[in-house]
């Protein structure tokens, strides 16, 4: 397999013919709210969304638009508003927003996906977003990884590059989290942009599969998003052969493409509403993947034991209850569990240890959670953080 | 129906042949830690418990003795240990307690139950468990009710009166909470012992299916504990005709049972780890009692909605996603919703309210949430606490 080059956030770059730029129409003060993505030509688009019943109209409008035509040229978002349970009036704003945007570009409205995140129950302010509208323009900056952020501390990016068929190709993601996270098919929103030459077909196929291993095991809160989309665009612009299920590099560019996915979850669970730190479970020797992804997830999503790492308190009996709580398939006697690396239970005795240097190591910026269930082959991870008073003070008084 | 007497905490008294007491055996310090019910006779016994896949060996032993004979004589409880992942240990341990119990009572050990509660992974230390025994006796003391808490800030009791065929009958509870708390078949620890004659398999059946709307339908923080049991003792001292489903005074036995049930599992909740108000959540007119529960119980469960609760903070926007994300069915744009008696969602509509207004109504505490579903004739509730620092706090540092 092809080594995949990645870049810091400093090196971040947008791939051939992709554009973008972000400003602040005065949705909030200070700090960018709105923002855009924009091909050069029509991208072949690939999307999973929330499975919300309260769909917000943003969400909606992109995901029909890529579901009829796996095109799309232009994604206009916005941070503080999320236009979810706004009935007619939400629907007629996000016709409104596509309409402005395709009119400054040039382009047809059904190239031009909105997404919004935010407050749930707002309604937009029409004319700050059209004026916004008028400001932005086709930068190479990286302005709009900051305009979608809500309560997270830093934007999440991911830029990596391939060889295809020997010519270099650019893998370029962005997300936001940073709470209400708990996806169930998707999550928050995430963009991942390509000049790879793929089919939307291809894409959508691998960005439904890829999504279960990534975006859909992390939880912050165990809420899920009325506003949630994954979102790809790939305009083919690095002039590489077109990527197919048979292509050689086919492989390698799906390794690539996972990576960015898997390093965008983990980036949104990292900086979790009031998060410390990153609580990686690896579920291994399970009797199907899904299964262990269900008990890492359930692990990561337990609030006893994410307000015990917060402690940096080695209670495993909390993983173990939890654990205990899932319907995977196990034998109780026979349970292995790390901490950090640190073994404290065997075929299902609890080992004695040096809690002192087992507390020492969960006081680290990542935590490592590793449980073998002995029923098969297959494993899984999930990603959280731990729970904090910094997340019940930032959920206390969100609205206000 | 008839009117269901109820007392306070000071008139709490057990029901006819029915003895106590609470002792430290120095588990911890300055507070009991162990305790027993006793009946005079053997009394018909029933018990719902916990479904993780970790049952705890007392647990365990309970089940099974109540399962085979359908009679209990005494229950013996713990704080502080919850002899739970404690292998062949733990097994032992339970079976030494119960020797010694029959022992000192002069009864057959199949007639102890044991019961315990508190950190999982634990060895009990057998010692003072047995010398603690010693020291009990058969009182009409309420020391039980605290030497079975851990977390909790106060005994849950309940004591009511009826009557049947004209002779008066008791019913008194107890139960602990007070984190780990989002019971899939029953819960934490209660007891309930009445005078009233039922026989076992009647009263299983009551239990059974009252548990379904009462203790099943609390949550604290989604957690379920390897050590949930609650179990109710019947022991006839009334001298009260047989209780059967179709005696006259059947369906008002019922509805005093299910108030002592419905009381503890509130008392409970109220008394989730850190809480400051108990939240309860009506859901009516949905399709069926199951749906409308399992909404119920979502709305209380929402991390995000418990954390608004604390800060008094009317952010509907978070009821209205968690809604959203269960299977129940309902038509997402005839949604109503209020708040402690606000209408604040009519048809799905948002309407303008007076934030101030509600957000004073929210520091009190109790929260009412009301959801019209308008998808059917069936109702359901559930209870829950907010989400606060102390929450934290209590749970970054338990084990330590």
């Amino acid at each position: 397999m092809q080594k995949i080059k990645t870049f810091t956030e400093q090196e971040f770059s947008w791939p051939h013919d992709f554009y973008s730029d972000g400003t602040n129409c005065g949705l909030r003060t200070g700090r960018p709210d709105l923002g855009w993505i924009y091909s050069k030509t029509p991208a072949h688009a690939a999307g999973v969304y929330t499975t919300n019943r309260f769909c917000a109209a943003p969400t909606k409008l992109t995901k029909q638009l890529i579901t009829q035509n796996q095109l799309l040229q232009c994604v206009l978002m916005n941070s503080v508003i999320a236009n979810s349970f706004t009935g007619a009036q939400g629907v007629a704003a996000v016709q409104a927003e596509q309409q402005a945007v395709a009119t400054k570009l040039g382009i047809a409205p059904e190239l031009v996906g909105v997404a919004s995140t935010g407050l749930i129950g707002a309604y937009l302010p029409l004319h700050k977003i059209t004026q916004g509208i008028t400001q932005l323009e086709l930068t190479k900056k990286t302005t709009v990884t900051r305009a979608v952020l809500t309560t997270d501390t830093h934007p999440k990016t991911c830029c990596v590059t391939i060889k295809i068929a020997g010519q270099p190709c650019t893998i370029t993601g962005f997300a936001k989290g940073s709470g209400m996270i708990h996806p169930k098919m998707a999550t928050m929103l995430a963009f991942i942009t390509t000049d790879a030459a793929i089919e939307a077909a291809t894409l959508q196929s691998l960005l439904s599969e890829l999504t279960t291993s990534t975006f859909n095991q992390i939880t912050v809160d165990g809420d899920t998003s009325t506003n949630d989309m994954v979102v790809t665009l790939a305009n083919g612009a690095s002039k590489t052969p077109l990527l197919t299920p048979t292509s050689p590099d086919f492989a390698n560019f799906k390794a690539a493409y996972h990576h960015v996915l898997k390093s965008l979850a983990q980036q949104i669970a990292a900086d979790g509403e009031g998060a410390t730190k990153l609580v990686e479970a690896n579920v291994a020797s399970a009797k199907t993947a899904a299964e262990a992804q269900a008990v890492a997830k359930a692990v990561v999503g337990s609030n006893l034991v994410k307000a015990a790492l917060f402690g940096a308190d080695p209670n495993w009996g909390r993983i173990i209850s939890t654990l205990g709580a899932t319907s995977a398939s196990f034998s109780p006697d026979k349970i292995d569990l790390s901490l950090n690396g640190h073994l404290l239970i065997q075929q299902s005795q609890p080992l004695s240890f040096d809690k002192e240097l087992v507390s020492q190591s969960l006081q680290k910026d990542k935590v490592y959670i590793n449980l073998e269930l002995h029923a098969g082959q297959a494993s899984g991870q999930a990603w959280g953080c731990d729970l904090t008073y910094d997340y019940v003070k930032i959920n206390a008084s969100y609205s206000s």
